[in-house]
């Protein structure tokens, strides 16, 4: 299926914003792409570096005529971006997002969409730590899974374009219930940004001598925080939108510590050894993923 | 300062004991190295890519005449290797080791020293979650720290050659007390590994569909829980020694861990970002953080 826009409004042009929009010029998908943020020196870099043609910090202005809107901004403020943008669009008009929890923004989007203007809630699984237009690469989402989570609601032929969409940009896209995909990303994806920030913060409850050992340290910390440079603004937004799920798989987690921890104060070495086995076996069965790097 | 061997008996040719080995060949600090090990195919290996000259799984035999001893195998075993070795070495023979716990080892080894025979206790933070000699390189070393923490019973002779040892292989030497040591490692290295091996069974804890999707997931959980894939054994053994200081930073981690759920759990967004921001402070203060910035 190939697809084909008029005006691609780009709301939020920042690492996933403007890593879709350069695949989206790259391949020719859309006559126009315009930009809409709230900061001037990212969308005039934007511009600048040829990501998007227009931009604007208005909403209104930036969305108008669009048949494709994409909202890439921390989810918190996704459902009112598009509450922004309804009464500028007309039908057939595709609005899609990429936020990291769905059900939330459903609830909030779907009951109050005008006949003809087409919601599909998104989430490619991609990312780096780092934000802005200046972290965005063309490549970011090949090999990447992108989850769409279509209602019962949701248009097939719109759902189609944007399946089209993100495998044009090497996607693969699988589709799954809204509530599911809340539950499993709060497992696999914001718990370990928990984990990550509480593993930093800890540390550096230790003092000043430990963080300064830190700089000498080896990979392991390194890459097991590496999540904990993220942005605080998104990750926030994030625990405000999944909590109960977010919640949920702590608790989970804080069981497996608590049985760690009695199993070492107990000195039963030998049921800590199949823990420790049984997790490097999962770990080891994922399969090598390649890096994309920017070039 | 520089240092020469007539034989250096490494008792463990594994990751760090055959990264440590092919330093000193390749800078000819040794007439001879023996390796000492409990697996044939392993120390076959290391015998014919020139890691070490000749193998034995005899600790007796191998350490015979040697005047440096390195001792790489799990930190468990090290003092029992010692006691073992004892009576085949000849003033003024060195002994070191690698062990990431330290203060247990030096308890066990240094009371039943005897005369003329030297101890220096040494850990050099490297390594990667591969073990084996085929996973050892001479450049491991390389601008990492190799801590030693002598006691007031170590020869500063002794010292000085170790230190050079681990100079000539690339390293920083920092020099620490056993028990400082023992307690900053358990924040910036043994706990990183609680945490991963706990994120990867909490996550299996969630069931097979959430696994399935790991295996399409970003970046973020695979660095996350690399370190899970890290050797079962040695990480046992490392619990087992450094008890008292790991249950401490998991009881530190988890009063973090307890803050973030509560204020997640209580709306609490404004502290919660503000513990983000925290994290990502020091995070992002540590050198050597890779930012992409695409062309």
């Amino acid at each position: 299926m190939t697809v084909h826009f008029k005006k691609t409004a780009i709301i939020g042009v920042g690492l996933i914003g403007g890593s879709l929009a350069m695949n989206i010029r790259s391949k020719g998908l859309s006559d126009v792409i315009s930009g809409i943020g709230r900061g001037v020196q990212n969308l005039e870099l934007a511009k600048r570096t040829g990501v998007v043609d227009t931009i604007t910090l208005d909403l209104a202005e930036g969305v108008k005529g669009a048949d494709l809107v994409v909202v890439a901004v921390p989810v918190q403020q996704i459902a009112p971006a598009i509450m922004k943008a309804l009464p500028y669009l007309k039908p057939p008009a595709i609005i899609t997002d990429v936020g990291s929890v769905k059900k939330a923004v459903i609830d909030a989007v779907e009951p109050r969409l005008p006949k003809g203007i087409h919601f599909v809630p998104g989430h490619p699984i991609a990312g780096t730590e780092n934000s802005g237009v200046e972290a965005a690469f063309r490549n970011l989402f090949v090999g990447k899974v992108s989850i769409l989570t279509p209602t019962q609601k949701t248009a097939k032929d719109a759902l189609n374009i944007v399946k089209a969409l993100w495998e044009e940009a090497g996607a693969k896209v699988v589709a799954m219930d809204a509530v599911e995909h809340d539950r499993i990303l709060a497992a696999i994806s914001h718990l370990p940004h928990m984990v990550a920030y509480s593993l930093v913060n800890a540390i550096a409850d230790a003092g000043a001598k430990t963080i300064d050992l830190l700089k000498y340290s080896g990979g392991g910390f390194r890459d097991l925080t590496r999540i904990a440079s993220s942005s605080p603004e998104m990750w926030t937004d994030i625990c405000a939108l999944n909590k109960v799920n977010i919640v949920d798989t702590l608790d989970r987690f804080q069981r497996r510590l608590d049985v760690l921890k009695r199993q070492i104060a107990g000195d039963d070495f030998k049921a800590l050894k199949a823990d420790f086995e049984r997790a490097k076996g999962v770990r080891d069965s994922l399969p090598v993923v390649k890096k994309f790097t920017p070039k």
